[in-house]
């Protein structure tokens, strides 16, 4: 017998889910400076084998079909596993979306007692190495970091569903992380990526593989290389609509 | 006895349509670059002889009449034969109003029982010989798409109604495909349009004579090259309004 | 006993009109290219004698009063006579609220059994001497512009209340028909709106004398005349807000 | 015991007033070119010594609070007298508000049975001696102009509350009248606005001394020469924004 | 037990507060020219530890957390004292959310009886010595500054919360003042932040010490002096985005 949806609404924005997974791990991963977000959660569904049971929709979110092997897509959607829990969204949330969002995935969080919710941001590195820091809504997120020997951002602000759904978790008192990763170029920035898998490996109790974003990183580093020394050469005609990758 | 109007609403929008079709194989052609869909559309339209069968309207959509033969026809219309059903638009769907006109077509489908939803997207060809390729939103349409030697695009996004009418027939288990011309420009391409019509008449079992394009497109190529060396002999005054073509 | 108001309303537009006209012929002017619908619709006006009975009011026309020998009138009204009913812009109107006021105008249309809608656009002339053209939405209507000897309009399209009329009266079986005029400028036409009258009289059976706008164009055109050789000697200053006239 | 409030609304606008003044002269004053109607009505305010009896407030008119002698003011307020009311703006009206307003105020006359309603309007003059000029809703103030010798506006349009009372308030039969002042800079000009006033005594049977504004037009006029003078010397810096005058 | 939420909400914004504090005085620090309210809220709250009691949310307000020791904090908060209630924004206020953020705060402020509003403004100084000026909404207010020998703002406006603030509490009767600081740079200005301390200590009757605000001009002050030597040396860059302070 096939699960019926339920539907959670706050606004324009709509979620429908199948599943219920009680007292999982919530993973938020959107794209920001780097598509960090986005990589890590693609390696994450990879590697864990994580299923799609649920999406996001808004006639505010961009009115397009994602392709996977053929295969069309929600531009956001919600992914599960045994107790893990991953939101995905493959464009860059619309600012004016970003409340209504936030109100419904931690009405989904709540309702299914997740134990705990973890974001992900990212910032152009000032300089010296790109490093990793982390955020919290509660003194046991801080102090997991300052374990693990993690900065903290000391202030600042987080832009985003990774910021709003800090402090939305708070005021239901579910705890909430973010690991803010520090990049060194608006492009996608698979090293990165694989850093962040790193500590989430560590304070989710997890193991997602970061080696194929290394090997990513490490032939995206060749191939700009190798675009360098032909820029050098030619003039760059202007970026296409990136349609049809 | 005339039939009553059946009206399906979503948000602004409003599908009115007096007949009911069923098990119909459903295409959508709306205006892309090389104009694609919709001269696909209107080649169906006359070579199968559909009839004009209803409308879509919303204060969102432009307002204007569109001529045919000195007669004012809706600018978004839904065209019916035996097993067929088109729904046809002559201006790019705003895409504010694609969300709701995706839902108010989909419903349509499942109360009509359609058999398939077949979508027409296009994209600038980013060299090499242009070609056709496919997309879906089930396995089933991949397949197809395989044993007829028409590779799929493995990544990437489409965009508009081509798009969303994959996903949201996928969460009620509608089978939809689409096909993908790559165009060389982004004025109207009837070459493309007749290659997306031979592909169409094997996957959805009809038959529509493309040669009228292909005339067409001999014509305007011919006229381009006429053109192109007027043009290298007296300066482009800036395009009029198409208003009155 | 004064007449009540009757109010029509759709969307954020409302049509306030004391008066009930059976079996009218309606004819809308509102600007256009050349202000074509307007000075056919005054001239419509005085000659015939119509007397204000109604307006459309609504929060997205322009908030302002248009001045006649010194009073104030609604910039959108509607005037009657004994068998003719004419709706009269003096602004043009935006293109949000055509949706409503085509909704509004053609449910008055259908409470009043009008037996046949006129509407008036313009168009620049492409070169060649300029002319009238027709289009409708139904065949009578075709053939009687091919009777009077008036080519039709073969595709295209018509923007504004002047093509939305066609269609929405379409969908209610009522006959509506469009006289297009090709125009040389942007600037008030008084000829080509005396083309118009001209062929308003015929297909409507009324008398309109279109020789005040004859008289009218004479004086434009010698004046253009005379502002041309001066504007050759001095520098023309940038042209003042039009609010007083 | 203090007076109930009485709240008319229209649309996001909302009038709060306590008093109730039966068969007042109604007088609106809104900034226009050469901010003549905010001048005309702090005027007629101080030398009437009319009292604040209420305000216009909504989310759509600027947040702000205008100062008097260090004590904040709503920037839309309404005073009243014996037998005369007068609505002030400090602040250009929002387009998108003018619909609501005037419905407002003109719902607020028709309850308090107001006598006649006088609008302030405003234009730059074309050249030759500025002038002051009429315009109305009905014969009556037609004839009244005329018999003070003040021509009337023959043609051309009248923005804002000053005309859309106009209109809205001839529709529920309230005689209105509009006084226009040529004005020959946008900056403002209590000279104009003194001209105004003359011709306000004469209509309204009222007296304003317009002495203090002839005063302060002396002294503007003699600053703004020692300024030109300056302006000839030094270069002219950005102006700054005028939040503390 | 933990306390309910108590809600108050105006058009899309909505106030989320525990306490109930009874004749409290209240201080509005939003950010404005020199960021003079929210320097001066912080150091209110150091120093007088009040404790956060609530929150401001709205979709309209930027989806963000700002960042404290590590900690995600909403960007408007509500913090409490004994008998002091501070509403504190981090960020500058949209324009449109004004008018229902000041009917949020008067309401909770009228609830709970609370005794005054003080808020708090600045403009960019015309030359001279920069200063503290005064305005109110009512006459005990403009005594007040009087007696302390500080000068009121005779015209002008207060943009923003700090103005609606007082137009609104004047409609309930409620008294408001606000202390305006001149600031002679857009950029972070602790002195003059210091100055209106000063000021509140008196007519607040509390006791916050100004010097940490002292301490740190003379710090930006040095560091600005040495980065005016830095930047006559070399090309100043682009300032990057304040995502990551």
């Amino acid at each position: 017998m096939p699960l019926e949806d339920k539907i959670i609404e706050s606004g324009d924005c709509r979620l429908v889910c199948k599943n219920s997974i009680e007292d999982a791990l919530v993973i938020e991963g959107s794209p920001n400076i780097g598509l960090i977000g986005n990589i890590v959660g693609w390696r994450v569904i990879e590697d864990l084998g994580l299923k799609e049971i649920g999406y996001i929709e808004s006639k505010k979110l961009p009115p397009v079909a994602v392709l996977k092997e053929g295969k069309a897509l929600h531009p956001f959607r919600m992914y599960g596993g045994d107790d893990i829990v991953l939101f995905l969204s493959d464009f860059l949330i619309p600012s004016d979306s970003v409340f209504d969002i936030t109100n419904i995935i931690v009405e989904w969080v709540e309702k299914n007692n997740s134990r705990e919710v973890i974001t992900i941001s990212s910032v152009l590195a000032r300089g010296g190495a790109p490093k990793i820091v982390g955020a919290g809504n509660n003194d046991q997120s801080l102090k997991r970091f300052e374990k693990l020997g993690v900065p903290t951002l000391k202030s600042g602000i987080i832009a985003g569903l990774a910021g709003t759904l800090l402090t939305k978790c708070k005021t239901k008192n579910i705890p909430a992380s973010c690991i803010f990763a520090e990049v060194i170029s608006p492009y996608p920035d698979p090293r990165a990526a694989a850093n962040v898998i790193e500590l989430l490996n560590k304070i989710a109790d997890i193991e997602v593989d970061p080696q194929p974003l290394l090997d990513e990183a490490k032939k995206i580093e060749s191939r700009l290389k190798r675009l360098a020394e032909k820029v050098q050469k030619q003039q760059q005609k202007e970026p296409e609509l990136p349609i049809y990758l």
